[in-house]
């Protein structure tokens, strides 16, 4: 007697996305599957400075059906209220608390899930603002990140401190080492973070994409800033960041949904989409108005339930 | 009828070293096999800044012999002159064209072997001025280094004009990224090297090595300069250090010896020995000063074809 097959959301990305645009019966069932739509920003919202037409009807759109609307990104250089200034900058009605972040995803994954010794409660960061704040906002105390001292040139005496593990320069308390994009990333602070990863420091990023995209190219990423270690230590850190389920746990922990009625709406199949998948979501859709092709979508391994070829295309359900 | 099996010098790393500490009939006949011989220096010669003893005897005696001695470095930051200079100063006798630095390696490389077009000879450096020196003696144009105008924060102006190509930051005369060791790195010259290669020009480093021994510790080495831009391009550079064979065949092309009567002294199985097996030299010599240990040269993956337990012991011929 044959065992019977477990029914499967996604069978191994082999079924073809269905295309919705000008489709408004099928908007529409695929609007109401769903309580809760996780959106991925750059690339879906907007592109750069720039606020794609129909993105604010489009949202309002699912709040006037009460759907819960939730900002999910990877950018770690931003608070989340940094990041809900941005929004209502570009004219996006928001509250810090729809916004999730990656540096706040680390955040609340060293305050609440890591169960470090009361000695090692100090992170050592290399970062910007954005995780300092976050950080703050859980009471985890830290080093490093914006602070002045760190921005300088490596010295002969730094280096026998260093090998010597003088607690002048790597402070006994430290117990994770976390890593998002820094614009000051320099040699000293590599040095320092290698050490307190050797001397037992929890190895963390907010995020690993290895580029961050600005003015219509790609710049360097957090995930840069992680490599020289990866490869110095021979081993990767834990990502906190989008597809990492570290993150899709904290944004349950915080929403409390269910996540057969949840949405992840992006633009990139091997971020966006496969963080629903794994996340075990109701449903992913994409759009095409960012890094993903339809191809990607509808031949690649990894591939939404649903692809529009822009966001507001969902307004065709009215 | 079988076909022949060519004799192999290395088969396959499965022979045993031979152990020649104390057995003066074994280090005679070793050393007599050979007219040249290739050192590496930290862990052979030295360790940091304390000469092992018996270094200069052994070199000396090596030289009563009609020996060449030619001193094979990784280290980028330091030219063949500074490379002296350190020797000097550590007391062993030498001459700078007794030396072979990376820098020295990649400058050749570039000069002599690469074809660039006439508008694109420039090299963009990431490294110290051991490169800049070693460039200069090949009359290899070159940008970046130690110029301070490259010690600063990236601002949102850079952004767009390196998105733009704007010849102001990016010089369209760089047909070359070398990468070496850079206590000076920062997002700034990681954004420009990436840009660079993005448009084109060849992307090489001095070396891989992920760390740089330094007090008795591990710090970030010129492998970790290149770890951004390899995450962020997908693709490794040329590297013209140790174990890679273009810095053998620098060496060959410069000494003009026949490698069946040269052999490779080295701490480091992985790099130093592998540099000489790949490189098809008559024979390998493996030291316990260093890296390596005992187990590594006799039951590792790549194994020299004698060991000693320090460099001096070769002094047991006489």
């Amino acid at each position: 007697m044959a065992t019977p097959v477990p029914p499967q959301e996604h069978p191994a990305s082999t079924h073809t996305p269905r295309y919705l645009t000008g489709d408004g019966a099928g908007i529409r069932e695929f609007i109401d599957k769903f309580d809760v739509f996780l959106f991925d920003c750059d690339g879906v919202l907007w592109s750069g400075d720039h606020l794609f037409p129909g993105t604010n009807e489009t949202l309002a759109m699912l709040k006037s059906k009460g759907k819960q609307v939730v900002f999910v990104t990877n950018n770690s250089t931003k608070s989340r209220a940094d990041y809900n200034k941005k929004l209502e900058g570009l004219g996006i009605p928001s509250t810090t608390e729809e916004i999730f972040s990656s540096s706040y995803s680390a955040s609340i994954y060293i305050s609440r899930i890591l169960q470090l010794p009361a000695n090692k409660r100090k992170v050592f960061v290399i970062g910007e603002t954005g995780i300092e704040q976050e950080l703050r906002s859980e009471n985890v105390p830290f080093i490093g990140g914006t602070d002045a001292a760190y921005r300088r040139t490596i010295t002969p005496e730094d280096y026998k401190a260093i090998a010597a593990g003088d607690a002048s320069l790597l402070d006994p308390e430290v117990g994770v080492v976390l890593v998002g994009l820094d614009f000051h990333i320099n040699y000293y602070k590599l040095a320092l973070a290698y050490h307190y990863i050797r001397r037992g420091a929890v190895f963390l990023a907010t995020n690993i994409d290895s580029t961050l995209p600005s003015s219509g190219s790609l710049f360097p990423g957090a995930g840069s800033m992680s490599a020289p270690l990866i490869m110095m230590l021979g081993r990767e850190p834990v990502s906190l960041g989008k597809p990492n389920q570290a993150m899709m746990d904290a944004i349950e922990g915080k929403f409390r949904f269910d996540r057969s009625r949840a949405c992840m709406v992006g633009d990139r199949a091997n971020t966006d989409i496969r963080f629903g998948i794994e996340g075990k979501l109701g449903g992913t859709l994409g759009v095409l108005t960012g890094v993903s092709s339809r191809e990607d979508f509808v031949e690649g391994d990894v591939r939404p339930t649903v692809y529009l070829d822009k966001l507001a295309d969902l307004l065709g359900c009215e």
